[in-house]
């Protein structure tokens, strides 16, 4: 740290974004920050964010930059920033899919390529945007770190101390794992709840009948349709290969409910209940 | 009321019958109880109930009966007590369907004929049994209450007031309507969740790698093998006619995603999202 008073610089103040910004300060680092929204940049800015305008000059003074942009606009904002690094000791990003952003970084090249690794922290809420974001989102939380071939391993340390220091677990592993895995683990089950909520529209049920099981199926398919409509395409191929194994799985459960099969239909839910909570018993 | 002070008995002891017990104790309420579980029963009787035995002989005592096993059982619990219901001016159950309890009770006739009528709390959690009851379960919840063709208005009135004085809400609907509707609000949801968490465990993920709403997605998945069966089959036409409606969901989603349609893919979590939360912007 070279200056006075440790800085950041965010660009996207949105759950995540904003999210970090109210955990930093809270930590006495000083907050640059930019959003598209003029109402979201004003709302920070109000709550002590120093504001930048779209060009981002004055993010060279940061000593960590984050882009907590949606996936698709990573690349380009890597881009810009990439000229006026300046001191800056990590640059990462935070998007929910890791080869696009890696791939635009170990491209850029330069320092940014050495400085650069991609981090995913697995925190998030079905709220969406700066007035959802809160302190301690990430506490407790997996960080998946995901460096590029130019990554440094010194950028590697930061970006781990980074995470730690706001109580995340940082967990080390290539951006192809990461992204399969979160095909399976995360994009899946949100297709799934948002299928599953069209199915119960199109019944002509109104989600205010759902008890609080039905509740939590279909929550996250409350989330935003731009941020998840970039994730699945940035990550089309694994998580089409993720929703294949589902309708094979519906269909055991049809077959045995069509054949009344109690003994099948008890299996498949304890198998199901297992994995779920693998300290139950059945 | 024609005793000293107000009685209820309770045949099973899980999380609803569990519940009902404690809240119904914290009133002033004399708490009768049986369950199969030797150990639920021992919990119970520890916890202030006073226990019955397996034949179930005083529950003539009780001012009100409520049946809370599983929906299998149901139908043979209410042919047992049916010679000795008493002074009980309400016998209800609490199962998440209805038109089987209800066909067995319309067919025993006599007093148990006008005196039942059918009750199901959309109260849940996914953890179940005696240890998972607590008090306040039913604030706030709606409950879905279904006479039969001999249920007498007054029965329906006393089980109107006995939700009440536990803050629920008291919905009246047929039988058939209400099996339709759980088909659909909450049979459908419990078993998507169930066979998208078996997708998952087939693509070799494990439920510590989930985000909180992949999560949120399986969760329920974790409820009771067994009761889910027994609702599943109880309730098997309409879960049928409801879970036709998932794969063409799901196809919509693989085929937007194939294409790498960007905005069929928006438009698809658009309209979800406007189900899940009517309130929020698009």
């Amino acid at each position: 740290v070279t200056a006075d008073r440790r800085s950041a610089a965010i660009v996207g103040l949105g759950l995540i974004g904003g999210s970090l910004a109210r955990d930093l300060a809270a930590r006495g680092i000083r907050v640059l920050g930019f959003d598209n929204d003029p109402a979201t940049l004003s709302a920070a800015t109000a709550a002590g964010v120093v504001p930048l305008d779209a060009t981002l000059a004055g993010v060279d003074e940061a000593d960590v930059v984050i882009v907590a942009t949606p996936v698709s606009a990573i690349g380009s904002v890597l881009g810009t920033i990439a000229p006026m690094i300046g001191r800056a000791s990590l640059v990462t990003d935070v998007g929910s899919t890791k080869r696009s952003a890696n791939a635009a970084a170990a491209a850029l090249g330069g320092g940014i390529g050495e400085r650069f690794v991609g981090s995913h922290p697995m925190a998030g809420d079905h709220r969406t945007g700066w007035s959802a974001a809160r302190r301690d989102l990430f506490a407790g939380a997996d960080v998946y770190l995901c460096p590029t071939e130019t990554t440094s391993a010194q950028t590697l340390e930061r970006a781990r101390g980074f995470w730690s220091e706001l109580e995340a677990r940082p967990r080390i592993i290539t951006a192809e794992e990461h992204d399969a895995l979160m095909a399976r683990a995360s994009h899946l089950p949100h297709v799934a709840s948002a299928a599953i909520a069209l199915a119960l529209e199109t019944a002509g049920v109104n989600v205010s009948q759902l008890g609080s099981g039905g509740r939590d199926v279909v929550r996250i398919a409350g989330g935003s349709a731009d941020l998840w409509a970039d994730i699945a395409i940035e990550n089309g191929d694994e998580l089409l290969r993720a929703l294949a194994g589902v309708p094979g799985e519906l269909e055991r459960f049809r077959e045995a409910l069509a054949a009344r099969d109690r003994d099948q239909l008890r299996a498949l839910f304890a198998r199901a209940r297992q994995w779920v909570n693998p300290d139950a018993r059945a």
